[in-house]
């Protein structure tokens, strides 16, 4: 049994607690409560830190981290385009596996024990069994044109054929039917009935910007033409991205929703009713153009919402205290102060909120007895004062300081380290950066998909 | 000579230069450029960094340190009226001057080498001096009765010549007649005086809310029920906040404006026709539900605008590189991507925007030759990899990572640790905190102004 101290603990489900306990037998939560009570053990003081659950990142693609910084300032087409192509021209699979293991390094460093990582070359199942984290990872799948639908199911299913030997308690796998701008209501409809078939969660990115909206509403717009090009016909394809979906059957499988910013009131009732839930990425919405989603009206028709940092190349960083702190600033912009949510909701949305959202909140997301061990500590001592540890957790520290990190009981972060690091991981990515920039000077945009 | 050795020098007024050096001779800069240039010194590698000027916060109030995290989730006259009434009963003149102190140490390990202070107690002079930081203290003057003109101006006139003694080449005096909420038009113009007679930089609260719009526009709201409760005649005063300053003749003194969230063309035209600046303090206003300033407009209407972090009450981090992110994403939300700032647009205010505003732009805000050595470098180890300087600078490290930090050639930071810091301020500012809270348990803020 150890009994990890800590100035405070925040369990989230419960009162904040001053020089509280959590202890931990083997993977599991043993006793939350203040420091003179519970069972007897080694005692481990993490100091002037507040104490959560793990944080638990609803939505990423560990697999972009070496693209951080090198799709700025582009229109959401270009930026898109210039992804693809890259990453197909680029990165091979060493090079995605080495930026998936960075971006779990990052991602532990602020103190994210779980991730929803839709993923194309399914190296993140590796990445995240090395890393010791918990997870699903959702196996990607594209396709625009409907006769190309048998060809990508049949490879998405012999992808996730061989994922699934690789899954173990805290690592599953998943399957994305990429975006309705990249996946025909063929290919749509027939991974929702994969997912049926194989109980396989999913997710979605659907609803986050204009240029989404147009091509699935009216048709037209710079997706539209782009598909036109290539000789794949498009029409008007429902009244908004949620309503295809729940037209296509989608929606009866519960997925996670990616974004969500582009959704009306009958869209968050669809959703709601429907049982799905939505991954919130405030930072990459802000970053991109797409707005701010109406996470306060989610919130209120009982949709499960969690926080994601989406991928480092629309973002650029990993800190879901900082999505928690964007995710209320944005909403007071768009609500004032008394209608938009408390710090402690957004506190909630990056722990139990994404855990409930990618189905976890039997395991991680609180601070219970019960549950897996899965912890974060963050230090307080140069943000005094503290009057209360939640403001102090979403407004004044940031994830990038997590001071102590364990998941299942097992640490991968302590005084401000990691546990075991990767060596050269850095100069790797700094590497694949060169071979990203070298691809754009010598014109590579221009050879894939323009 | 020092020459300070970095992966990445970004100048602002010119390109980045990688593997650059800034050579530091006293107080000033006398090279910058390429590594293997320059004239000989002593080398001092500062690795992997990008080495920016000195940040520039062009709005705090930094004697409010020890008010973090104390007054969440309140409406803003609540959350004004806490604010004044705590500070008056609860923090004499050694904790006002021991919150600045505090409020230094974080700004400087965030980069940050010059401030503008808004100041009630007058103690940061002292706590700038002491620190060795670059600034102004706008000595705050209140009164929104005009029967108490004649001694408010007394009373600042008084404060300011004692303040005087206390300049220095990096420190001097302003004086700030506060908000159109608590400084009458009589105050206003006699401070407007005042700055004209003693040549005196002066900075204001201006535009911020809807409930100081109301007070200035309809003479009604919250505001102006209060006032009238303390007997003090309320009448509609002009058709904004921004033309009741020109109406007073107090844009002719071209102020710093801080706020201008609510500002619409007209008062966009009379800001930039008049040679004031803005501070933009985007944090603070979204935290407050206040909303998001035309900051696009201001910058294309030719203001000079700084960003500032505002008081440790109202964000709750003093991070400019952060305050430069939330800038942007708050305008590309706004605006969409193709219409906002770029990241280098946000970088500017936050280094050479900021000495504009502040009038010290010959002398900081951007790494030239002759320009004094304030100097600020973060570290990149870990947000690799960097496509782009800038948009490392904006998008993935926080102030919070400043590794060195020098102003006027004087070391303040070196390897991430202040060089000196004062024992035991943490505590203290924790027992500032108990004892707000205390005052706050004990219905202290049924006392004073309610």
């Amino acid at each position: 049994m150890i009994r990890y101290r800590a100035r405070w603990v925040v369990p989230i489900a419960s009162p904040p607690i001053a020089n509280g306990v959590v202890a931990v037998e083997r993977d599991l939560i043993a006793y939350v409560g203040p420091s003179d009570g519970g069972p007897s053990g080694h005692d481990h003081d993490l100091g002037d830190v507040v104490l959560l659950p793990g944080l638990v990142n609803a939505h990423c693609h560990l697999e972009l981290t070496a693209m951080r910084g090198f799709l700025e300032d582009l229109d959401f087409r270009r930026w898109i385009l210039r992804l693809t192509n890259a990453r197909r021209a680029v990165l091979d699979r060493e090079a995605l596996l080495d930026s998936a293991r960075y971006g779990l390094e990052e991602g532990v460093r602020a103190g994210i024990t779980a991730y929803a990582d839709t993923c194309e070359s399914g190296v993140v199942m590796q990445a995240m069994r090395e890393a010791g984290v918990r997870g699903v990872m959702y196996q990607e799948v594209f396709g625009p044109d409907p006769v190309q639908c048998a060809e990508s199911i049949a490879g998405l299913r012999e992808k996730v054929g061989g994922l699934r030997y690789l899954e173990t308690p805290l690592v599953r796998v998943g399957i994305s039917p990429h975006a309705p701008y990249t996946v025909s209501d063929e290919l749509f409809r027939a991974a929702t009935e994969l997912a049926r078939e194989q109980r396989l969660p999913m997710a979605i990115h659907i609803a986050e910007g204009e240029l989404e909206r147009r091509l699935v509403v009216e048709g037209e717009g710079a997706f539209a033409d782009g598909l036109r090009r290539r000789g794949i016909a498009v029409a008007p394809r429902a009244a908004s991205p949620i309503e295809l979906l729940a037209k296509l059957g989608v929606l009866d499988v519960a997925p996670l929703l990616i974004h969500c910013v582009r959704v009306d009131r009958r869209d968050v009732e669809a959703i709601a009713k429907s049982g799905s839930s939505v991954a919130h990425c405030p930072a990459s919405n802000a970053k991109l153009g797409h707005g701010i989603a109406p996470l306060a009206e989610l919130l209120a028709a009982g949709v499960p919402v969690g926080l994601g940092s989406d991928s480092m190349a629309s973002n650029n960083r990993m800190d879901l205290l900082e999505e928690a702190r964007l995710a209320l600033l944005a909403q007071r912009t768009r609500l004032g102060s008394s209608e938009a949510p408390s710090a402690a909701d957004v506190l909630e949305l990056a722990t139990i909120g994404g855990a409930k959202a990618i189905g976890l909140d039997s395991v991680a997301g609180t601070l219970d007895v019960g549950k897996q061990a899965d912890l974060a500590a963050f230090a307080l001592d140069s943000h005094a004062p503290t009057h209360d540890p939640i403001a102090a957790a979403v407004f004044s520290i940031t994830g990038g300081r997590a001071r102590f990190v364990c998941v299942a009981g097992r640490m991968l972060l302590q005084d401000g380290e990691l546990v075991s690091s990767r060596a050269g991981l850095g100069l790797r990515m700094q590497s694949l950066a060169d071979a990203l920039g070298e691809w754009l000077d010598s014109g590579g945009e221009t050879q894939g998909v323009v």
